[in-house]
């Protein structure tokens, strides 16, 4: 039951509470549970912030289900949180005014592959990994990539990007068209599979970074993209954080097609060396993919050598081997788990900020001072043609003034990013973790997303306490 | 005042609108119109829509005065216009329940340009054409160009978008910030200066293609792109519609980078010929333009030749030579008024849809065989890369009955393209023109925009009558 105190209405709470998953048990029967593990599996577990479980969990099948759950949530005013895989970092899947988790993992259809058009439909609970694996033989691909194996679903609601969004862009991006189901239930659609419109008011990007507050997004519509005819890539060393910036804003000032533009700072570096065994100078490191014809990437490979060579650094160490390079963008995509090789002992929390990519390299040596002043062990890793990066803190949990000192890191990297004109976030969206600076970000304009909340979810049952702050 | 009838809230209406009128001219003086040609200059004048001129016109200087404007307006709950150029093709300027046209001309000052950024931050008034000229020497450019010179704020309130749109996307992609006045007169701002945020509900795109409705975009922050390093281009002909969609599956496919990538179908080819002083052959015909390196563009033009050969097209014919390139697209940018010359006599009504690309061949084909079931002289031109296409059909405005005719034709392609799964409107947006076909288009989605619009114009006042239908 919800975290109920004694008074009138929290008891009220709960027992409407208790109304509803005596309904879903009826109509769900198994698929409809209460067992304290599977509701801590499905509260937040992948970071610092605190485990909130749900009253129960119910595994949906259809959309229509889910229109059946929410239906039923509403006429009690319960909350609905909607869940994919669980990956998200920022308390998305919480239940802090308990409530009802709904588990889309099972819907995992891939409804149709157009080749012709380039694009997709899926249930939401289709992973990327999935999507790509069935995609692979038609020649296509969908390129948005954060570090887990999410729900597209998932990565629609929190406007997940990851390393190939300089080129392909972020979820924002990708998505097309929408099957939602709002929180009275009403399953509508939005967007379609017209790449572009002007027909009304662009609902599907409204949905898309809501983070389950509007609705529950039930199916996609998704652009997919070519498979590259040549893909060339490699890593290049740089003196400083400064001159790699500088190389990067060159490069996509040239229009350079870039897929991948990534930094990595020495201590990443020195953690990646370790844990997936490369001989990389422990010095800030760009790592680099193109995507294009055999010459397109060839000649991109040499354009950005020069690059690289007139901003101090290279040289650029071109991997022609495709296992090479596989192994070079594993190491990229372990860096979480090479991260916390650096103290084996030590959780790690993580966070991550965008800025313009003009004040990034200010931005990036700014932390790097202040994670040395803090004597944190703190490697950066960031997206850097988008002006993104991740700071992973390896701290121990357990020592409350080490948290402490670690919460108020993040508070500052994030004003930091204000301040340059970023954002508190790049791509791990709000959920509770950043909702304490989107006044500060936003504005007056906070007050129109409280007013589209209120018009669009009255009852404040669509995973509230995520996104919108209290005050 | 207001097309007032001799009812008791019309008459309300009206005293409203005088005061509203009387504080404007105090505010304003000489700024504040309401002399009859220049209402009526401020009411649609660039279609078969019937001019339905304003009450006054204000021309607005800074974000403030906006402000200042709408403040008052709402206070006595009349309505407000925004205008930039008025070049929009379905009624977005005219003003059917009377109210202030909010002439944002005057705000064209171009307020940033940041080459690192790949961004720039100008006023509304600001048209695409004025800030190219004012960025070349940047070696940037800001790739959406409808045919109108239009102003950037109207082209971002209705997602226009334009013949570069298959690789720089539309004005949805091309806006990162904007500022807007909201209908009680708040200054906010949304977006930022990051090339990507998860922070929250994605108010830019909300406002991006609100036509007016939400609120007024005063400001805007757009992303630019590197000039490329060379561009060719050239022109394809094709035995026939489906032969050319084709060829155009085939090139997206591959991931070709094509910058433009047009059809003109043999009506269209031959009102060119004549306006333009071309020699094509009279037959549905590619335009086509490649942006990269030199190596780059000089492969995609061989591979394209390639493509259109395979599909029964060609020969391509490469236009090596600047001006001659320029001379193509000149007459590609023309093709309006090259339509109008097939009958010097008769007018235009312009329509827009798309369609997945899939489907573009049989929507342009039977199109056709509509319009020749018709009997009307009407050119087809399209950025089919997109799916998108326009019809110009030649009609005599003063003939009720071919005016009728006209408009039936123009409600059977839309519907055909919805039916399709595409959209009414690809890039000229709702206005007056197409509301009757979006609850076709969106069903129960439309009850969402009304919601939205609801609570952020809950008296009405932000260009009512426009986007979403009365019933």
């Amino acid at each position: 039951m919800a975290n109920a105190a004694n008074d009138p209405q929290a008891t009220d709470t709960n027992s409407q509470t208790a109304v509803v998953i005596a309904g879903l048990k009826e109509r769900f029967g198994e698929r409809c549970s209460t067992s304290m593990a599977l509701r801590e599996q499905h509260g937040h577990t992948t970071t610092w912030l605190k485990n909130q479980p749900p009253d129960s969990v119910v595994f949906a099948e259809t959309t229509e289900e889910v229109a059946e759950v929410v239906r039923l949530c509403a006429a009690h005013k319960v909350p609905v949180i909607p869940f994919g895989t669980g990956s998200s970092l920022e308390g998305h899947v919480n239940a802090p005014l308990g409530g009802v988790s709904l588990d889309l993992s099972r819907m995992n259809r891939i409804m149709e592959v157009n080749p012709d058009d380039l694009d997709c439909r899926v249930e939401a609970g289709v992973t990327r990994k999935q999507l790509n694996s069935y995609i692979r033989d038609t020649g296509l691909f969908f390129p948005i990539d954060p570090g887990a194996d999410a729900s597209i679903g998932g990565m629609a609601a929190t406007r997940a990007s990851g390393t190939n969004a300089v080129r392909y862009g972020t979820m924002k991006d990708a998505v097309l068209g929408l099957t939602v189901v709002t929180a009275d239930g009403t399953i509508i659609r939005t967007g379609g599979r017209a790449k572009k419109s002007s027909a009304g008011y662009d609902l599907t990007r409204l949905y898309v970074g809501s983070e389950g507050t509007l609705g529950v997004i039930t199916e996609l519509t998704l652009r997919l993209h070519g498979q590259p005819e040549a893909v060339s890539g490699g890593v290049c060393p740089f003196p400083d954080v400064n001159s790699a910036c500088n190389a990067v804003i060159t490069t996509i000032q040239m229009g350079m097609p870039v897929a991948r533009i990534e930094l990595l700072d020495s201590v990443q570096v020195r953690a990646c060396n370790t844990y997936s065994k490369l001989e990389l100078a422990e010095t800030p490191t760009l790592f680099l993919e193109f995507h294009g014809s055999e010459a397109g990437v060839r000649e991109q490979s040499e354009m950005f050598s020069a690059i690289a060579e007139e901003n101090g650094g290279g040289p650029f160490q071109w991997a022609t081997v495709a296992e090479e390079r596989s192994k070079l963008w594993a190491a990229r995509h372990d860096a979480y788990w090479a991260g916390k090789t650096l103290n084996p002992d030590a959780q790690i929390m993580v966070t991550d900020v965008c800025v313009p990519i003009s004040r990034l390299a200010e931005c990036v040596t700014r932390t790097a001072e202040d994670i040395r002043a803090e004597g944190f062990l703190a490697p950066i890793v960031g997206h850097v043609g988008d002006g993104n990066f991740h700071v992973q803190i390896l701290v121990d949990l357990s020592d409350a003034e080490a948290v402490r000192k670690t919460e108020a890191f993040v508070e500052r990297l994030a004003l930091r990013a204000i301040d340059m004109g970023g954002t508190c976030t790049g791509e791990h969206g709000v959920g509770q973790g950043k909702q304490k600076y989107l006044r500060r970000e936003h504005g007056d304009a906070l007050d129109v997303m409280r007013a589209i909340k209120q018009a669009l979810d009255p009852d404040n049952i669509m995973n509230p306490g995520k996104i919108l702050p209290q005050s």
